[in-house]
């Protein structure tokens, strides 16, 4: 088993506040705020920091896909849009949209990387937790 | 609607292979690997970015919470440990242990505070869409 460790501090009330998001041991401190995370201003959120976490996973999980199907993957880059809209309920996470680009050293058709790719979701620890999102991937070949 | 938009680069195989997760605009690049994220190894880990969001979420909301119930909140912080196992499955997220200490300007129970940190479960949006985590939370005063 293996556990990860990370910690967030928050100072203040919610709209004078500020905070950070610290991943693992100090690998890095990510500054937050009201207006960072619901008003577009400068800083980070906790969506961020989920999109990339997927985006860590989809780029990682098809590079041993590719692997098992004898293809040599060269480069995975995944980018992920996160979208936060206010509900009736509050502010949920309506939409995770992920576009996986690949480069692999072999011939390999448009559409057995989309499959290759598309494991991910299956297999992804992070997809698997994240039942309740609705995550749309785009894959292709560049 | 708010969209946060991060990415991930993966370069090589899985076992001999490297990749960043860069959370937004470059706020910060977090290095990752196969070592690093099953083996304890230095670096980060998808799981880790996960556990400082809800981390964050788990910091801020109580925040508002706090405020909405007329106590000055001073000081939030939580700690994040997502647990990861290797399963028939694949490798899948068993638990979410997280743990909030907050300081607030008056007199409050501990009970009271238990209680608003807790609503943080059924309104942060990431704990919302996280339907499959088992998220387990311990809140205290200090």
């Amino acid at each position: 088993m293996a556990d990860s460790t990370s910690s967030a501090v928050w100072n203040g009330g919610l709209s004078d506040g500020h905070g950070a998001m610290i991943i693992g041991e100090r690998t890095a401190e990510v500054p937050f705020s009201a207006g960072s995370r619901f008003e577009g201003q400068a800083g980070s959120n906790p969506e961020e920091l989920v999109g990339a976490a997927l985006a860590g996973c989809f780029s990682m999980a098809p590079a041993k896909n590719l692997q098992d199907a004898g293809a040599r993957p060269d480069r995975i880059e995944t980018r992920a849009t996160v979208s936060l809209e206010k509900m009736a309920g509050g502010f949920a996470v309506t939409r995770i949209m992920l576009r996986t680009e690949g480069s692999v050293a072999r011939e390999m058709s448009e559409d057995e990387f989309k499959r290759l790719a598309g494991e991910t979701k299956k297999t992804c620890p992070m997809a698997k937790v994240l039942a309740n999102a609705d995550i749309r991937l785009e894959a292709s070949l560049v």
